[in-house]
């Protein structure tokens, strides 16, 4: 072959090729759900309003066609939920301000299901993450750390999933799951530049917290939480891209949030 | 250049420029967000709940931290929104049931904003849709098909975007924005396999619809509905990426959607 036929053959071929991946990146890996159902059994707070759902008709409409609709109400931080920076942090982001692309990217998944196997009161240790990245490399700029806790197993039994299944002020000092140490929250916002930290329980912070310090640094330096995440046993360590989407709550300091992964061969 | 020396050329230019493809789909898009924010400012039908926000608490909290959040409750059917299918078709899909895939998908953009400027009561034709074929090509098996009224410019002014700002039921004499035509909903579950219809109006059938015949056509063949989109004026025709992702409500007929479209240049 002469150098000129080799040449017209290379971009054919790199038009061909290009063009493929391109489609393949969307349109051919699977959606994996990391979302929880709103329903009677979502388990919330034990001092926050629970999720409702009141029924406005359902059935044969007069015009002659079948219809149903329903209006609901919810506490913002049950479920599968967003906390913007401004839930504990004053001048923060709130729901409506936090760009999409701050809440798009490849995902990390770290896996502290051991420990809190032997302590369901575990911390998540700074340990935890330099190890991880012995493993896997330093976390990339941009990622979106979801820490796998093992306790989504527990859901929705609030009993095992919160460690009571009381309701009010009383049952706050029953909490038991494990959370993320202030410690290694602030060695993340000091060395490493992420986007947003989800995990498989309630909330950033461990169950026995009284000031909530993870959520405090993580929320000064811009980083959302993910709280209540479904399915990450069904995650890569890493690879799946996360795409979270919550409901555009106007000043919302959280909100009810739809986030989902998509994930390659 | 010996063939070889291309040969290899070939191959690592193949190897960088598919790499760089499928990166730069995912990280060098520009999102798009196709959603209003939820507030008292938020349309809503004219006999439907509105958006309510209640302050559970914001101020420095007992333990000396600052804390803000809130509980909230609407309709399904206001502000940016998805219908799911058993919302006129019983046995039909609710939220929940609705697949990611279903909600995922490149955007086809079908402009109709000069007929309704001529008639805000305008019914979409099939020959809106054909008329658009004719110049883009067959809509692909797959698309979200977004139509663009123009009614959007006059969100978040009730009276100008329903025609009416009254509420109850006798406000709905008063509804005038445009639709899709049953007939042309007909031709598109008949014609062409698509995923879901969005459009910037309150709803798929036009203000005077009395049977809401077009809810009811695609239905009934599974096609999910957005209504109350924003910002279609920014997506280009076609090459779009959406993600639509509802409040994960369990047999839901309808929840708050936030719907975004990754672009490229
Ligand atoms: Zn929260
Ligand atoms: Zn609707």
């Amino acid at each position: 072959m002469s150098t000129r036929i080799v040449s017209i053959f290379v971009l054919l071929i790199l038009a061909i090729a290009c063009t493929r991946v391109e489609q393949v990146d969307w349109e051919d890996g699977t959606w994996i759900d990391l979302t929880y159902e709103y329903s009677d059994e979502t388990i919330y707070w034990p001092t926050s309003d629970t999720f409702q759902l009141d029924t406005v008709f359902v059935g044969e409409a007069e015009g002659g066609y079948y219809y149903e609709a329903y209006a609901f109400a919810s506490a913002e931080h049950g479920g599968t939920h967003l906390d913007a920076p401004i839930h504990f942090y004053e001048g923060g982001e709130s729901v409506e301000q936090i760009e999409i692309d701050q809440l798009t990217g490849y995902a990390v998944v770290i896996d502290v299901s051991e420990p809190v196997a032997d302590n369901r009161d575990y911390q998540i240790q700074t340990s935890d993450i330099t190890s991880w990245e012995e493993e896997y490399g330093p976390i990339p700029d941009g990622s979106i750390v979801l820490f796998k806790t093992g306790m989504g197993a527990y859901w929705p039994d609030a009993e095992a999933y919160l460690g009571t299944a009381n309701r009010g002020e009383d049952a706050l000092a029953e909490l038991s799951f494990p959370g993320i140490h202030p410690d290694a929250a602030q060695w993340i916002v000091e060395n490493r530049d992420i986007k947003a930290v989800g995990l498989d329980t309630p909330s950033l912070d461990y169950g026995q917290s009284e000031r909530y310090e993870a959520h405090q640094v993580l929320f000064e330096h811009n980083i959302a939480g993910f709280e209540n995440v479904a399915n990450l046993d069904q995650l890569p360590t890493t690879g799946a891209y996360v795409i979270a989407l919550p409901m555009k709550i106007k000043e919302g300091s959280g909100a009810p949030l739809r986030i989902v992964a998509l994930v390659h061969e």
